[in-house]
């Protein structure tokens, strides 16, 4: 069928016509104008910047945490896998869009975190919407940690669910928030990262769990940053892996060094999401390429526990030097003394060849403005320890 | 450092005594399983189905319109990405998660759908969610066309607009809707599918692009099942591509054959999204394999005009001999006369190798059951003469 304007449509100026009009700018043209300007005049304006494939420099701002997302056996998985069965599942994973692979990775998932079943996602903030929006709604409570991760955000907003913010890691207030909860008969739900981005710390999960347990509440961690760092993750490590009411949301795209995310749990649950979560039902499948890395990098993650062990003893040592808190995760975070220092600070590391994260207001809870350093195992130890020569002096120099 | 309980911790039992408790069922236990009940009495259960990678079969339920996710050159370029890039783009876009290759994907979508820049997610939802979510909020107005796809729906809900849904095409309902926002003082914004996949129909793109620029609203068209088989998509194809208040959507994952969605339009647009747009922000960036995959498709495209001629004449040859309307797009409905029979009907053109869609009650807007074939230009000429031969002659048999 050949597409032709209808008959009755109004004429219409050719865009070279509109695009050369001196005149009136839409209201959107103004509004994303006025956007700009606001974020321009507050210095917050963001830029993508990329890099080449042979970018030199090493990267210390992403989340590769294990060195896995260029490992050549992860390579070779992935790109295998692109040979084999294409440059994309083709379909939602519902319909013809679920290859054996998938489920060879959501098995062997399932088995290291110690869960009964996992369900693969295209993203990890597909796994996060889903995971709130297929259960909760607007007769549910959602009890979310103040520091929670965007995603987890955005999930409670499209269930609708009643929603309750905790002051960071209070577990009193969680408490309360599910006392209040029974008391209005509501099924209840409460968010945690197991560690969290922001500050690096770990979230009380044995409490979390036993709260929930107290309460009949399903308690769902993000193990974004805890899965690989700590082996099998947080909750597998703490005894809580196979609970019915603890449910653990992982990404692909971290110590995974993939793209994807899944969640782990109750069969039941996975029923449910299969049946229910609309950003799995409405998505293409993952892509074998991207499920194979991911399947190759769990592998490596088994065969070499030394890569978790190697990125802790990393963070301990590199905290150590910088005199600063060691986070439970692979990311640190240096106070400094001013913006402007942060600012310098990142660009002597990026000319000494090392790529590190900056965090200045508002992005900061606190106004203190911050390096952000990416340990990771995938830097080879002579080079690590230059990287960390570096990075103190240079912490020194400007803090 | 090494996470152990907090000596406060309430004692737990292990998972292995919990899983073996014939106690209660937490409140979620026994809403899921509700869940799953009522499910199956409906008999509307869902459930995954692997395919092999030497899956004999003919896939006509997916997507890959122009069969370019197993294309030769396209597996090539996805694979040689993953082992030049790695497996994942192990950090957000803005932090160091922008590869050249995404630039140059960008490029090419830009140049080629007649826009003047182009935004690349991870996933079509993750774009729609983005184009929305980034732009609308309480005080803007969205006019959806109510066959709307579900990520579009989704992207409302969480942008907190507010929502008219209009009949589906109907040109003065939007047009109402668009005075009742001017009157109101709202920003509007509209939203359609170039080609929906409900009915196969083509939105009238040509009058809502009028409406807009006469109420200065911005019209976001959908266009991922109409780039591809309409070669650049139909807001190209119209004359509508650069024009400031058209923004179009696209998937990497349909025509393209890889995975990934686009927002494209104009190039302060694409600023505000990479600013405001925490589907951007929050997520990692589209993996190596994926984006390569789908830049290398469209080069095929480009290269090869007569794969979206194929697929439009193969929509029209099988429509004619099947007896139903021709769609817009690549995914052809056929009424039957019983849910009864449309699963006999799948049943049969699987024992066939053909694996084609099967819509029954409830997920039909009018209760009438439906094969649903999608059309691709991937399968040899000669095995796609036998199929359209099997097809007719099943559906006669069934219908």
């Amino acid at each position: 069928m050949k597409i032709t304007p209808r008959p009755s449509s109004p004429p219409l100026r050719s865009p070279e016509q509109r695009r050369g009009d001196p005149g009136k700018a839409s209201a959107w043209q103004q509004w994303l104008a006025d956007e700009a300007s606001t974020r321009e005049e507050a210095g917050l304006t963001r830029r993508l910047r990329e890099r080449p494939a042979d970018d030199p420099t090493t990267d210390l701002a992403g989340n590769d945490y294990l060195g896995l997302a260029r490992d050549s056996a992860v390579r070779r998985a992935a790109a295998d896998a692109a040979l084999e069965w294409g440059s994309g599942a083709s379909a939602s994973r519902l319909v013809t869009g679920t290859f054996a692979l998938h489920a060879e990775l959501e098995q062997e998932l399932a088995d290291y975190l110690g869960q009964p079943s996992a369900l693969v996602f295209s993203t990890g903030y597909h796994a996060n919407l889903a995971i709130v929006s297929a259960l909760a709604d607007r007769t549910t409570r959602v009890i979310s940690d103040a520091h929670i991760h965007a995603s987890l955000v955005d999930a409670v907003r499209l269930s609708r669910a009643q929603l309750t913010v905790v002051p960071h890691s209070d577990v009193e207030a969680v408490r309360a928030g599910l006392v209040s909860a029974a008391e209005a008969g509501e099924r209840a739900m409460v968010l945690a990262e197991s560690v969290y981005s922001v500050l690096g710390d770990a979230a009380p999960l044995v409490e979390l769990a036993a709260l929930c347990e107290e309460y009949a509440a399903l308690l769902v961690a993000d193990e974004a940053h805890g899965v690989g760092v700590h082996g099998p993750g947080l909750v597998a490590e703490l005894g809580l892996a196979g609970l019915p009411h603890v449910v653990v949301s992982a990404t692909l795209s971290k110590a995974l060094g993939s793209q994807g995310g899944a969640i782990l749990g109750p069969v039941a649950l996975r029923e449910h999401l299969v049946n229910r979560a609309r950003p799995f039902i409405f998505d293409t499948g993952l892509a074998p390429a991207s499920t194979a890395g991911a399947l190759a990098a769990l592998r490596e993650i088994r065969r070499r526990p030394e890569l978790g062990a190697t990125v802790r003893a990393r963070v301990a040592a590199l905290a150590d030097a910088l005199g600063v808190v060691a986070p439970a995760g692979a990311v640190l975070s240096v106070p400094m003394s001013s913006p402007q220092a942060a600012v310098a600070a990142q660009a002597a590391a990026l000319e000494a060849g090392l790529r590190v994260g900056c965090f200045r207001p508002p992005s900061v809870p606190d106004g203190i403005s911050r390096l952000r350093i990416t340990v990771t195992a995938g830097v080879p130890a002579d080079d690590w320890a230059r990287a960390v020569e570096t990075l103190v002096a240079l912490v020194k120099e400007h803090q």
